[in-house]
């Protein structure tokens, strides 16, 4: 269940079916992370009275795209009016055979971790729209901006870790906060290196302009790529789910007896990072 | 899946344990109308900075009194910050066997209409409470204003309507809006006699002293009783369920061929109805 808040969790302006679409892919990739397949979903819709029809309309053909893409469909809901901002709740509801749901806690020292697809992007698309403008980061980075409007959930990487990972969670908050969160709850260490990190080609392009949104990139959050430990025998078994679902799937680093994450600078040395969590702009 | 915003749903000042409780309990009904039994909860807060740790302090007490008494554990939810008003989702999962949900759309016409419990009293505390402030309406009529803060979700009646029940609704919008529900979605009318509508001695009291607060018992809403149709051969069993759950359960009227509910006042005629929907205070 994920609550997104216009003003606090997207823009005012941002295109309403894009809204949609990202409501129940940030859901959707929280079902992945438990080894879950959608099965269906509830929407509750809290509006003000400035909303136009236009707008729905928008939001409902997104949702509409999205359910034929993930097979998934509405089974209920709410609306309501508020005097506040739009207010968007939704449940989404996956099966996952029994005993076999993929947690956060059971992680122990010594796995390897791996995270999907690549790391920043969303984050280094915001930094571009806080500092310029969404029309100069789309001109300049559309990849970006559009990893941050419309998030991937691994919903086929998700089921297929069952029986591998030993946890795992999708990157919402951020790679170093959501690593904390299995370190935490499984009472362990990790240790990451920066360098081990995937980046896509577009934020290794800013990346070289300022080698200090390396912060962001670990800190930013808004991936939805799925991070999860496995024994380093499962290590083949990875390599071989990467190739037939097409998805990199990347090794980062270890975890250990320690008590929380740490990320390591190319200088070998750990980063020190100001903003450890994710927050909303 | 219901949402509850301040200032729409309940009053900013309302004790946030019996905010938290009517939150559970709105959605507990609706498991209820459908024949469901409670599994679970999610539960997501959106709170603006002014709220205050003693209040979700209070929160969190009225949601842990309730699932001691409905047998419910949370599962899960978010939480995020608004810069509007508290806004409050809970989806409520039950479960139900195979092909047994109580539906909305499978009435037909020539069937009993029953309701639980008595109907109006909320809708009266809400006319007491407008009208001369919270403290006197709690002075006068302190059950009325009870079953508006705290309603019964019939959590033992909805499962035991499975077989019984054609079609069944919760009372959340009024007897006369929900009724119309049943009738539009199962293509059929109804028609109800107001002096069959159970009353409350302090509701009955009330009308005895302004007669057109008839209106406000069918249209006010929530009752959160369950308005259920079932087949005239079915009486006698639902008597023997109302003794066994020692809950009332009133005959009110019939369905009918027509396309729209209906209800007569004590004269015959047609109520006619100003209002027919709730609407938010």
């Amino acid at each position: 269940m994920d609550t997104m808040v216009a003003g606090v969790h997207f823009l005012p302006d941002d295109p309403a079916d894009l809204v949609a679409r990202k409501l129940l892919r940030v859901n959707l990739s929280d079902l992945a992370a438990s080894g879950a397949t959608p099965l269906t979903y509830f929407l509750s819709l809290s509006l003000p009275a400035s909303v136009t029809g236009d707008w729905i309309a928008d939001f409902a053909s997104g949702l509409a795209t999205d359910q034929r893409i993930f097979g998934i469909a509405l089974s209920g809901g709410d609306t309501t009016s508020t005097p506040g901002p739009v207010t968007l709740s939704l449940t989404a509801i996956g099966e996952v055979p029994a005993g076999q749901a993929i947690r956060r806690a059971s992680a122990t020292p010594g796995e390897d971790i791996y995270v999907s697809g690549t790391i920043g992007d969303a984050a280094l698309a915001l930094v571009l729209m806080r500092k310029d403008g969404v029309e100069a980061a789309l001109a300049r980075a559309p990849a970006l901006v559009a990893r941050y409007r419309l998030p991937e959930p691994r919903v086929a990487l998700g089921p297929a870790l069952r029986g591998i990972a030993t946890a795992a969670i999708d990157i919402s908050d951020g790679l170093f906060a959501d690593l904390g969160h299995i370190c935490e709850t499984s009472g362990i260490g990790a240790e990451v290196s920066f360098s081990a990190v995937p980046l896509s080609e577009a934020a290794a392009r800013q990346l070289a302009g300022d080698p200090q949104l390396s912060e962001q990139i670990v800190t930013g959050g808004d991936d939805y790529e799925l991070l999860f430990c496995a024994r380093p025998e499962d290590a083949p078994r990875i390599a071989e789910l990467a190739r037939s679902l097409g998805l990199p799937i990347t090794p980062i680093g270890r975890t250990t007896t320690g008590t929380a994450p740490l990320v390591k600078a190319a200088s070998g040395e750990a980063m020190s990072l100001k903003s450890p969590g994710w927050r909303h702009f």
